[in-house]
């Protein structure tokens, strides 16, 4: 227990996430990228999860996070948003790790347009969540707090 | 709140998910459906939800409970299995009815063959949740607690 | 004329379709299955028909009844709604039996989703009516009626 | 209910439905399109319909005509025959006017070729009839009959 | 030998199969199901196998008979039919069991429709056979005969 | 012999055509329209043909021809030049008569874009002549001879 | 200079665009063909060209007029409308002709039904510009204007 | 019956067979195609039949075996292996005789790659058998041995 | 008017375009970027409009200048080369902002790879302008002069 | 003239067509291979070529006889029958001389299964005749004979 | 060491690169497969390798050939040219032996018809090289002989 | 020769590949990329190359360094890693260059998902190397040699 108090997770984010909030509205809601930081913050301390929480609009750099995340962190937490749809360097990332990530996405990515359809996270992923908006963010960390439980 | 406590969740399971825990166990695990059941109804009461939990291999049956399921329940936990990739008549039911529906797969089907990377659920359900094995349907239930919390 | 005031014909409804009226009014209208029953029995009559009317959620059912539909039944009127598009089941009964079947839908299939453009049933079928709502049914007893007046 | 008794409608034939009664006997059957124009003209009689019955060879021509059938016509009955699998211009038009169009075919086309399985009518039709043979016309002008006396 | 007497296996026909003998003789040919049954009990008393023969029109019927034939049968023989060509949940039940199934289909079935040529039984049975009409069953008999002597 | 005398063919030349000589000299050589009618005629006379030879932009007057041709010709050379490749009119219109019709093109269309490689004209015509130039012209009055030779 | 002053242009617009301002006002605005015309003249004069403004729902007049644009024209403006996305015989007229030809649509057709997504024309074409209304056609005749005086 | 007891049979094996035992075991099996003839011949001489066994690595050669197989020989059992996908020459030689072929595999080609599951000998066979290695081969002779039965 | 002309414009130049003049002179001409820059600028400066001219090789720099552009620019011309094709966060960006986005390119991409004809900017555009060399910006400001023109 | 009474046409067959009269005679008719030897020697004779026909069921062979073809002859007559479908190899040949190369078919293969509608000679070949029966082979000598006449 | 100075190694070369240095040399360039092969076995002897080298049109040999490699060779180096692109056989027999196969073009496939683009053999090879010429076979010799020095 | 003592070629790595030898060792070998690059600097010093070695996770980054390529090196070795399937920035830059470039992938990328067949690098590539591990780096660094000696 003592040792999951200091256990580190990343969440990622990819482009035009920064807008979040300002963004067709309709799609990705009202809720800001601040605010779900704060979100994700408050609700993984009561898993006694510290969170490192960034945002990129850049392919490259999420692939630099990703590896990143393979050292020292217990589980990362990916939106990819639109790299998801298009990024075999993120596939390659995921892959050459072992630490597990979890895919997420605000919207329901299968109502959407059909290049939504396929992700290159997916069949990389521990799991995907996607469609509850903000709180898949809250279910991805339970869905960590659970696999790492049961490792432990 | 204390009409909450009365709140009935319906969560059905689709073909071949009777036989859990002895069927294809790397894929599926070794927990049985009746574990299952129990793990569900035990996190549900947590959020004051009561659970029908039902099996059927038979499409008309999910068919005939998803109809049900938009009378008198506040959510529809699918794990449609099979069905999840052929079943026009499931899409329908879910657009026919009010009530939410969580999809949900014990398996990463985005890990495994191409015919199962479409489902005709996902696009009608309120979000998709897979990978996670059994936790995933105790991830739906608190997705569908915070989705009537915010009606409320 | 004698022998046609016995002739029964069989009225076949698929999925969902016992939702007409409460179900997605904008594509289906506000017809009610029992409303629409009583059109087509009240029509049928003016036709010296007879007319077995029924629903089921059931693929398999379908498949029972329109073997039914071919010994002592003069036509079958079909709207196997989503199974139009995924059953070869019934295109296989259909196409064993020599009762003659008129394909109908309530709404234009052409007009929706791109599953809905294939339809498992017409290359079987005698003739097909789509778009015109319950008025499609009247048009398909017509239909019937003069089919079986040109083979007398 | 008088101005219904002056309510004209325009039936429109494609390329190669002049040689009706001689071209391939056995997809289009032995009515020419002489006795077709009778048929039609003489059902519409007992709707108080007056039909202007036409064919042309031309998709350039149909275009024209649709677009007349917009003003000062009650509706359209239209078998654009081989134009209906590769015409946008007729697609266009139909869309481009308020006058309701129902799409016409002697054959199943779904029977037919895989390219007559595909047509740019339907999905800006009300509806479609199709494998009737010239008792299709027939239904057509009730179909249009029906929708027009649901408006008045 | 003695405990080989003892040997059940399971033989389970799909949808429109009960008509055989009446259904496009051209096709299934004209031994009745009745007929089939006695041959296949007939052949398989010579190699001491006890038959249980069944046929129904439902998908989901023939899930639970597979599943039933996971245990206490020493193998399946499906003719799954049409089911054959669209049934993803048939596929999965097949691959939750351990006991053999023998595919078989009277038709040659890459000899007609496109849409019969892809089989989701093929990928998890042991073995297919087709063509041979009532032939393929005693065939499928000799076939887990063999496989059976070589096991023990 | 004699009635060979008399016997008439209709030479049909598609949209663009008028512009031989001018137009793409690399894929169509230098001979103008004019020139080829000459050499046509030429050739069609040491067979006892005379010849009908025509050339129009325009899709419908084609149907129209060719259904002309349907009567009282011995036999069509066709080249549809841009509509064989888009004009299902055309192919129906040759499918509804009786006469020969033999494609030609001046080109090897299988050397020229991918949308020149399908044909509606093909799977009609008597037999297909193509990258000889207008050299193909007189092979097909050879072809149309040896035919009606042997009809006769 | 003074040779300039007499440049004539074709500005050709394809089926349906003689109904602009009453045809799906949404999608095409609310400008008439008429007052397109007007503002296109009045802008060519600005730059010293005379128009020759036509339109026509036959897909053989526009290879007519293509055909005629490639002898005494400076240049063509075309919207081939619904013709774009169909017609080979208007690809061709453009690749016979030195003419340069200019391809506008008034409404973004990226924007629109994915058979709109593919032109028969671009690739022949000097340009495309699409999406801008009205102005589009004046923005060609600015394109026109600067090719002709960089080859002067 | 005399005649049968000289009746004789080809058994054709294609590419890479000779190596049968040592070639991927996992995939084959461990007998070797001497096994495997001496398995066939003692079986056929069961059935009364004599068998001329042969194997090639060359597409042409089966080509000139299957067409002497049309001449004296009861029946061709046929393991194209590899030119089995990609052998219209084989299909055609086949469409060519009158003699039935059997087409059997050792593995269960459907299990195997995607460029396995489409055979270009299939739709000329009289049936297929693949999946039951050797026994197949045995199976074949018997389902021969019926057909010719049935005939005489 | 005293606002115009203050009003800001953002001009984008994607992957390689910094190599203008340089690269494949054939299909991008010889004016370097350089001298484009001072085009635009020049032209825009008659139309009161102050450009930024921005050129980078990194799809993330695009996504994050695209987002600038949502803030305080009038108007943004994109050329997003290569970027056009394969970039779903470039088409994310442009529809998170409301700024007007007018696409250009150099060449005419549909003349040239398949890969080219696609663009994922396209249907978040205002406009495209395409194939006219540098022209193509001149006449992109002259469409955003417009285009503002009738919005104040 | 004195050299081209010399001149050698090489006339290829590929598998099967030493079949011709007896294999599938409605698709191919009744002339053997033998037949049609002698009537293409009797043409030749009159265009004053020698001719060196063959036969072979390999792929092989045919490769090298092309490129046997390259070397002394005026031209070659190549029906390559099902390797026509298939054979990069023999494309490669033709391409690799400069000997023009006549395709011929005896059937129209337009007409036939999807499979022999593309071709790997065509787009190698100077021309291509198919569906005339022998005469195609004639047809073939006078194309030869013309484009020598105009090289000379 | 002493045993690798015994060392053979086959040099396999498929269809037409007999005709090397004479065919189409803007492709293959203008050494010969003589040059080639003196080339090739020069460098052989630099690494103390010996080299069986072949050329042959046949498919068939072409596997006889690899079968052979299978049995006494430390390693195959094949330019299988068209056989590439459509041998199932040869895929099949690479894969039945143990032998490293090393795939080489002398082009770059990849610059040239879509059809060269997917090998047959590169799934199988330890590896390939393509677009150097008549280098890639001597890089071919050195990535065996890297190959071999690391497993002794 | 003295000159060629000074040529500097770039050898450029792509996303992941900074992991080499910990990332996926079945696939990608247990060498890091430091060893790379002493292998690869001690092998170019024996051709007097001297080696500018760099990797980068950005694909705007690698086409920064193609495009500094350009500029005073003698060719380009590049594994593009993921980029390679997803960059058409990474092709044009190389297209926009005179330097050669070849391709390099340490696994067999054709034994690997579908994916990654397909390479935007490869038809801009001078040549391609794949599947020898870092083995094909040293023959990518002997192919330049061969290519700069023969030109110079």
């Amino acid at each position: 227990m003592t040792e999951k108090s200091s256990a580190r997770i990343l969440v990622l984010n990819g482009p035009n996430l920064n807008l979040l909030g300002t963004r067709e509205p309709k799609t990705y809601g009202t809720t800001s990228l601040g605010d779900l930081e704060a979100m994700v913050k408050s609700h993984a301390a009561t898993c006694s999860f510290s969170v490192d929480f960034r945002q990129t609009n850049n392919e490259g750099t999420l692939v630099d996070w990703i590896q990143e995340g393979g050292k020292g962190f217990a589980g990362i937490i990916l939106n990819a948003a639109a790299y998801t749809h298009t990024s075999v360097a993120i596939h390659d990332a995921i892959a050459a790790i072992k630490t597990p990530v979890i895919e997420v996405h605000l919207s329901n990515i299968f109502k959407r347009e059909p290049f939504r359809h396929h992700s290159y996270v997916s069949d990389v992923a521990a799991g995907v969540i996607c469609g509850f908006g903000p709180v898949g963010y809250i279910l991805a960390i339970d869905a960590l707090e659970s696999m790492l439980r049961h490792q432990s």
